[in-house]
């Protein structure tokens, strides 16, 4: 059994809750508006489903509630954002409006981040700069390492995703938001939590037989996308967001699943560029349209549903969930609601309220 | 049977036959490098193989010999390099110098190309920043499209590779090369002129049923990685090394293996970084180093070599290669050899020569 809600309605919930347990007002609203954002894609494993295992963190001490996030290392056209353990929505969040600031002066900028922590979906930070007619780019380093490099057994990479935004005129942005990884971690867990088998080639176990079983997940080593070729880009992910950063990789990276109070030290980065750089705005949103248009109305497999563009999902699920709301399962329900008790929020999201 | 060949000769030899053919001395020599780098990587379909076809172009007037490269729209920390429909390599290689030059004083840059042509090997040009200290970064729109949409039979997409270096201390540089979908056309291709069985997964039929007959790889499409993931990879690289900076992509690409003569107006982007950006060469280099080893040490899987890194296997090739020399199949030799005759080179790469 689902619940539907509206987005206002659990944006409110979510602030509430993380500002009842001392996360300053614009931290919380900030948050809850990153959070929301991430279902409103379609992305539930790292929306208001995530706000247990916060709240979790938050009251074990693992965060820092009243960080001072630092710009350092500053150029023009780059700089470096030290999260200072703050919630990592609002770390990114800081580095992504730097980066737009920049590269509306300058045509591009790149900010790395270090001492962040986990920010949810990728492509609600990627997707920031399309308001501003700019181009977004964002690569993290994961939060709980669940995949071997390719042809090992040791889980010691994450699912290191890469996320990219590109403004289009008329037709929806073009974007993507994709772990290297054939499946998320928050996929994973999301239907370990619902208890749905999971799909073959999701999880391998260490002889490498595929793993289905939902309540065995936690012994499975997550596959990259392309064998080799997805464990290349993940390592470079891993690199150039954290290690360049001087954030944590590989055996470094702190399982936040399991370890709600060492500092993460997440590392992410963000790129972000004029869509203007080389063309006008028009020019190039014209061309982007024309391509999407191409391929959309290029002939399908027969049988099945038309040619869709990254970004089509995203776009439709936002669509339909602003109008009829957040579907959360029943579960999550019940834990939002004890949260909600515990807290003592207003809010306790009965059907009715 | 295979004969091996040294790589100064090989150099000399091309440089040599596309002099022949009215290329300037510095555009050939330039030319031969970057298409023996190609070999030493391993990447042989993008290596000497490739120098009868671009010789058919060259003599049916595909390219413009005497290009006059410009630098348009210039920044601190971005241009777009015209290339004035000159030898790919060398437009490329223009790029990559002017954001080595950028990046060395502004920390990165981004420099987009058009009205370029086929250069071969990516990791070519993001391995050209390493000599500097600086992290490269190769995109670029294919020459030739083989792979439909995610869910569409249309071909329309190109290979649209990615390539990756970045420097590490005493490890060899961390390095990916990948296309996006599971095989490069020029592995495909090179397996039909060999004659050798295409492995499943890397083409299939307009009913989506995998194809392996090499003599009908021509009717094959490209399959992306990790299905939709690896196409809107595919879509985003697309659109930043072509649409943004003018160049064709989609129904607009040129077949460059069929088509000897219209402009294919090919767009590359390069973006390059300094690794010290926030902080110290040797800090980063050391840590690079440390997760190298954490990640090539650990455990492999029972019964399988160690675990590799991305770049091993083209530092081992290079190595190999540079010692014994660059094996040419006999297909490949005699096709040399016919372009030596029609050339009148001194050198006919006999064995003994």
């Amino acid at each position: 059994m689902e619940v539907r809600f509206s987005v206002e309605r659990l944006e409110r919930f979510i602030a509430a809750a993380l500002g009842a347990q001392d996360v300053a007002a614009d931290h919380a609203s900030t948050t809850a508006a990153r959070m929301i954002a991430a279902d409103l894609r379609g992305r539930h494993g790292h929306g208001i489903f995530r706000l247990p295992a916060y709240s979790r963190r938050i009251r074990a001490g693992g965060y820092n509630l009243r960080p001072d996030i630092r710009v350092e290392r500053q150029t023009s056209v780059s700089a470096l954002v030290d999260g200072d353990n703050g919630l990592g929505h609002v770390v990114v969040t800081t580095a992504v409006e730097l980066a737009i600031d920049k590269a509306r002066e300058h045509g591009l900028a790149w900010i790395g981040v270090r001492r962040s922590n986990h920010a949810g979906a990728g492509g609600v930070y990627a997707a920031m700069p399309l308001a501003h007619d700019m181009i977004g780019c964002y690569l993290a380093v994961a939060n709980a390492n669940h995949m071997p490099p390719w042809g090992g057994v040791e889980p010691l990479l994450g699912t290191n995703p890469i996320a990219v935004a590109i403004p289009a005129g008329a037709e929806p942005a073009l974007q993507l938001d994709m772990a290297t990884s054939v499946a998320s971690y928050g996929e994973v867990k999301l239907a370990a939590q619902q208890g749905r088998p999971l799909p073959e080639g999701w999880l391998v176990d260490r002889n490498g037989a595929p793993l289905t079983d939902p309540a065995r997940a936690a012994a499975g080593l997550l596959v990259p996308i392309g064998g080799h070729k997805g464990y290349g880009l993940n390592v470079v992910i891993g690199l150039l967001a954290g290690v360049l950063n001087g954030a944590a990789f590989g055996r470094d990276v702190v399982d936040f699943n399991a370890d709600d109070t060492t500092p993460t030290d997440t590392g992410q980065a963000v790129l972000v560029m004029r869509a203007d750089l080389f063309r006008t705005l028009e020019m190039f949103t014209a061309e982007v349209d024309r391509h999407i248009r191409d391929l959309r109305s290029s002939t399908a497999v027969t049988g099945g549903p038309p040619v869709r563009l990254p970004g089509d999902r995203a776009a439709a699920c936002e669509r339909q969930l602003r109008e009829h709301g957040i579907p959360l399962g029943e579960a999550l329900v019940r834990q939002l609601r004890s949260l909600a008790d515990e807290l003592q929020l207003p809010d306790h999201l009965e059907p009715a309220g």
